[in-house]
Parts: C-alpha cells; structure tokens; sequence
C-alpha cells in the first residue's frame, strides 16, 4: 500500500482502517500491549507517582529541516514528562489524517516517530486514527499522550525556583523555529538551519542521577526561552536575570532572526531544557551537560534573585537591561 | 470574550492563549491537580493495574440532536476504559481549533464536556490548545486521552467470550448515527433522532459489581453492532449468533435507515454496550440494565457457539441466515 494516498474509508473504521494499522502501523511500532489492539491499553506500572501530558502537533510543513511532525510529536511528549522528571514509559498516538496525505510520507514520519521510541525505550500502547476530507485538514496532526513515572526526589516544577539558584540553558536557541519558518517560506540562508528536535530525557535522567538537587526544569518550545522564564518567575514569585550574551545562538539562527524582525529568545526549540538549581552545583551540572551530545553547547546565563518578584530581566549586550515579556499572540502560528 | 472568534494567536502559547485557558476552561474545569497548569499533569493512583485509551474526535457537524462533539469527547474515551472494566479517572483535554471559530460555541461544547466529567467524577488534568488557519480544520477537532483503574477481576476483553455466553444489547441501535446524519445531510423524520451519546461507566460498575462473571465487553461505535460482534467472534475464536428481531432499534431510526439504504446494525453508537457472560447470568443481567435509565431497552440478543470460529451471524427477520461483515471503508465518515 506503500504508493496509494489516504482514503476517508482509512479512517472509518473498517476493513481498510484495520489494513492501515496492521500494514503500516504496527510493523513500525509493535510491542505486546499495542499488539493486542485492545480500545484502552491495560498497564501495569512499577510505581504509583505519574506523571500524563498532552500535546497536538500541528507544525506546517509537516517535514522540515532536521525532523518532521513525527519526530516532533514523539520528542515534544516526552520531553514534557521530562521536564517534571518523571520517567517517559508509555505513550498514544492520535493521526488525524487528510484525505489524499500520501501513504508514503506517513509512513517516512511514523518512522522517525517509532525511531525516537526505540532510541528511549518508550512504548506506543494504544491509538487511534481518524481521516478528514481534503480541505479540512493539512496533511497529519497528531496527539501524543505521554504517561511516566517520577522516582526523583525533585518535581521539576516551575514554582520552585529560589533566589541564589543559577539559570542554564542546554545548547543554543532558535534552531527549531528558524528551521520551520525557513523551510515554510522557502528562505535560503548560506548555512542550512536544522531543527533541534531531540528527546531530552537521557540528558535530564543523568543530571537528575548525578545532582543532588535541582529546582526548575522547563523547555523552551512556544515563546521560547522568553516565555520559559517568565512563567519560572511568575510561579516562583522570584526574578530571573539573565545575560545576553551569555545565550548561546547559531550565528545562521541569529542572523535570519534579524533578517525577520524577531528575537531569537522568544522562538521556538524543541531539544532545550532550561534548569535550575542551587548555584554551588552550576559548575557540576555544566560539566555533566558539556560532555552530554545535546548539552554540548550548555551555559550558565542567569541566576534567580528576590526582586522583583514574577518578571524576567535580560541585561542586554550593550549593558542595559530590560523586561522580558510574552507576545499576546505569537510570532510564528504552527511552529508545533 | 464569549463574543469573540478564535484567532490564530490562540493557539500560539502566549498571552491569548494563556486568556482562553483562564477565562474559558479553568473556569469550566479547574480542579487541583489542572489548576497547576504545569506541562504535565503528576498523578497518584491509588492501584496500580492501569488502562489507558486515545481518541480524537472529528465528529461533522459538531452540534447534533442530542449532543456535540464535547459530550462525545467526554463520554468515548469514558467508554473505552468502561470497556477494560477500569474505572475512569483522569482524562486529557487537547483541542486544535480552526480560525474563525466563536468562542460562544467553544463554550458550549467544553460545558457539555465538562457536564459528562461532573456527572462521573472524571478529572481533567493537563491539556493543549492550537489553532490552524480558516480551512485546515472544521471548527473543533478534540482529543481525549482517559487513565482509569482496574479494580475488578473481568478484564472486559474481546478475546473473553467462550461458547454457552449469552450476548447482551444494553439498548437501541444506529441513534447517534442517524442523529449525525440527519442533522448533516439536513433530513427531517417525523420524530427526530436523538444521539444516545452517554457515559457508560455507572452502568457498566454496577454490572461489575453484582454479577460473579462477565466475558467481554465492546461498545458498537463505528461499525456499529456488526464490528463489535466481529471483533468478538475473531478475538474469541468463537461464533456469535445473533436474532434481529430481537435486536431494539428505534421505529424513526429503522425507517431513516430504509430510505438512505443503511443496516442499522453497521451505525455508530455512543451510548450503548455489547455484554457477553456466561448464560445463567443472562436474566440477572437484564433485570439490572433494565432497572437504569441507560439500559431500559436492553435485551439479550443472541448467544456466543463454538463455529464457524471467527464468524458473527444474523438470524434474519425470515428465518434465513447470514454472515456479518465489516464494511470495507464506512457508510458514514466523521460520525464519531
């Protein structure tokens, strides 16, 4: 089936719909729960301390620069989980599919879907599949709906950043966004921008394992880092500042951001974590992150203070400082 | 904002959304664990054997006789867990909004979802909302992730039904179906056709809890009785054998389905469940159904015989006999 193109009878249900799921889907992403096709999954967990997250993927164009909405929509989940340090296990899959989407490109994006499972251990354990007619639709949204389990004594919580706390960011920003807004608007910059979409959680369990205490957890997709901040500042009731020229930016991000009028601390990424932990542990944790494939480029760029309490404040390069504020709407729609 | 139409910035993670989920949805919602609004929710499960089930609901159009794509959101997923004999508990809430939309009406589907939840003590606990350009989508598409707990020894699973079972209806057939259809295709009967879309979890526990032994359980959505019936017949490697005059189906929901051509054993149901168990509980079964709202209409309707394996059969009106079949796509797309 792999040269046919979506059919609304794939998504009714019947004879054609098993087809798909049996053909194209579990050969992709089999494992015993999923295999028994059951409407709800019956699980048995190793701990009682879960943590569920939701997200729909709607990112246009559905492949990209370094991934696509399958390998989004797997990372995005569990790096959710992972920002309350929970251990990902268990996820669904919702496809809203449209009528006429080539078999073959969903094939490519569940693919690199099941290939971010494989790479974390992480199960589909039940899903679903609808299709839409054509103009009702843009090609495949999907949802995940992530389940894990917290072992750590830290929440991760975004309410739980103190003053003294230093502030890191993982690696540079703005990749994500910049690579779907380039592909999307067919810009051509001299170096190619390639989303960061990765799964964080290797890199979280580590620090999570080797620190003794960590505050914040938060990754920066909408409203990027801009946005990250502002809501560790608002639930802890602390200010958070940080140095300009301390975020670590791809010069190929930084100057298409200025080609667009935009701030590459408020785009999306998809691979970042932001953390926050007592400042005696920020060299430890920046050694652990440097020597980590996804922390390569991880700095210390801020610290948490008293006052005043609930805003961001960057200190600019030139020496000023100025607040940190969220967009009513956003500059990029559809950027996941 | 009630007055308003959903705009793109909405959905884009910033000061708009942030609006939306405050003054529309926490409102309807809130509860401790979603009022953290934190990426995910963290639960703790009072047992530890799970069930997890997915669905995305495309339902066209969203407002129906008898309900709308929120109680329809709420009520499936509710079912699909009632189905693995697990209690519901959590639910996610992920909505992908077109442009355009009113707000009004957004109101009042997610008042029809959060009713359901009430009425079952279902909580929403993480959720996600983007919005697509006028186009991409048709007004609301939601999806619903349920977690519930299995506490009782029935698994409800389709693979459970032996021969010498008894095969339940709980009530009438194909009235969500015909429901979605007329109001669609914008017929008129004589009486209208009502959605039966309702919770089945108080139906099913008290089934659970007064009756020694049930072997499986399916709710007949799409495809109707027919696909539950096959469902069964081939998981179980059984055969069941079904009587249509004893099938209930509503006179109004009988005569539409002559005049478009329709088996209203292949229409969609929303509020109805197929109850296989060992056939001396038959009658305990039926006075139980029959005493609650839901189930007044319910009747035994066939039994489960050890061949032709993997077949479901209809004793016709006429004495004659013939093989149910699932439909190769569906008569009916975007039903549910």
């Amino acid at each position: 089936m792999k040269n046919e193109r979506i059919l609304l009878s794939h998504g009714g249900g019947g004879q054609r719909t098993s087809e798909l799921i049996r053909n194209l889907m579990l050969p992709l992403l089999r494992n015993p729960i999923l295999d028994r096709l059951d409407d709800s999954a019956c699980l048995s967990m190793p701990g009682t301390e879960l943590a569920l997250t939701t997200d729909s993927y709607v990112v246009d164009p559905i492949f990209f620069p370094g991934g696509d909405i399958g390998r989004l929509a797997a990372c995005g989940t569990i790096n959710d989980l992972s920002m309350q340090a929970a251990e990902p296990l268990y996820m669904t899959l919702a496809l809203i599919l449209e009528e006429g989407l080539a078999v073959a490109d969903l094939e490519r994006l569940l693919s690199s879907f099941a290939a971010v499972l494989k790479e974390t251990g992480v199960q589909v354990v039940t899903g679903d599949t609808k299709v839409v007619e054509r103009g009702k639709g843009s090609g495949v949204y999907i949802n995940t709906t992530g389940l894990g389990v917290r072992r750590y004594a830290t929440s991760g919580s975004v309410a739980a950043a103190r003053p003294g706390d230093a502030v890191l960011i993982t690696g540079t920003l703005g990749d994500h966004g910049m690579a779907v807004m380039s592909r999307r608007e067919g810009l051509r910059f001299e170096s190619e921008i390639v989303s960061d979409v990765a799964p964080l959680w290797p890199m979280v369990r580590a620090l999570l394992e080797a620190l003794p205490e960590i505050h914040s957890l938060r990754d920066p997709t909408r409203g990027g880092l801009t946005a990250a901040l502002c809501d560790i500042a608002q639930a802890s009731k602390v200010a958070v500042r940080i140095r300009e020229t301390a975020v670590p930016v791809n010069p190929a991000v930084r100057g298409a951001c200025g080609l667009l009028g935009l701030d590459p601390l408020g785009v999306a990424n998809e691979g970042k974590a932001v953390v926050v932990l007592p400042a005696k542990y920020a060299d430890q944790a920046l050694h652990l992150l440097r020597a980590m494939p996804l922390g390569r480029e991880a700095a210390v760029i801020g610290e948490v203070i008293a006052s005043p309490a609930g805003v961001a404040l960057l200190r600019t390069t030139i020496g000023g400082e100025r607040i940190l504020t969220v967009p009513v709407g956003e500059d990029l729609p559809r950027i996941c």
